[in-house]
């Protein structure tokens, strides 16, 4: 019998994978014309945010800012040391689809693991980072600070492609 | 040794699950007054969605919409007639905070699970639905079609608190 522990993992897990799911399908319904389906999708994947960050704080996987950059670099590390580097290997070999966003994500996640450690190292020196521009290549989850790049480094996007989150 | 397949569906578990943690620890960092370091776990938790959605397309399971209405379907409905109950019971008799979220979750997702049901009979006609307004219930996830009502069936909330997703 699992504990009540488990069942919030097992839990955020299913909501945080519908919350994907519904966005994802919200697109597609968008491309086939269904405008008010789409909305409801989007809203439906909200509801399940809803869900998932409820069961996230009952499991006290909240913390400070410190503690969740730690965190962060732990399970980004995790990701491009162990996780990854498999999946992709056996995608190769397989010459899987895969393949190709196992490369751009074990790539993009050693970098995500380097900004928040710069972002720890201001926030144990008791101040925000001093960077507020963040560049996202939609194409690969790169991610470069104070200006877009020419290039992405990770999958070869133009800089015009970059974008901000608000 | 995981198949492709199999890595796949960890990953895409993986990425959700990152994409949800980053953008709770978006708010928290909010809160504790870096700015900075909030739009980077936003802008990751972005990253993160991108590999979410990376994955998802390799598994196929980015259907028609008629198709993904029905996989949503199936998704609420597990959620609320054999993922929720028994957790929910569980919590309730230890006491735990999980309780609540557990209960909001099963009593939305039984919703969800009737309104994804609307919008495929509405597919199956040849149309959109016909509505276009869709109010949720910040509080618990509940939703409610055209207008919001006085009081959340769900958790109690008030009409001033339902909001729209564009
Ligand atoms: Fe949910
Ligand atoms: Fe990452
Ligand atoms: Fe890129
Ligand atoms: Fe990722
Ligand atoms: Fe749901
Ligand atoms: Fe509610």
């Amino acid at each position: 019998m699992p504990t009540t522990n488990e069942h919030l993992k097992e839990a955020f897990s299913g909501e945080s994978q519908a919350n994907q799911k519904y966005r994802a399908f919200a697109k597609q319904a968008e491309k086939e014309g269904f405008t008010n389906i789409a909305k409801l999708f989007r809203t439906t994947a909200e509801a399940e945010r809803i869900h998932a960050e409820g069961h996230l704080k009952a499991l006290d996987m909240i913390a400070n800012t410190a503690d969740n950059l730690q965190a962060a670099i732990d399970g980004e590390t995790y990701e491009f040391t162990e996780m990854y580097p498999p999946m992709l290997e056996q995608a190769l070999s397989d010459d899987h689809k895969a393949k190709r966003m196992f490369k751009f994500a074990v790539d993009a996640e050693e970098v995500h693991a380097q900004i928040y450690s710069k972002a720890l190292e201001a926030v144990k020196a008791g101040k925000d980072m001093d960077v507020s521009d963040f560049y996202l290549c939609p194409i690969c989850g790169y991610i470069e600070l104070g200006s877009a790049p020419d290039e992405c480094p990770v999958c070869g996007a133009k800089s015009k492609v970059f974008c901000q989150i608000g």
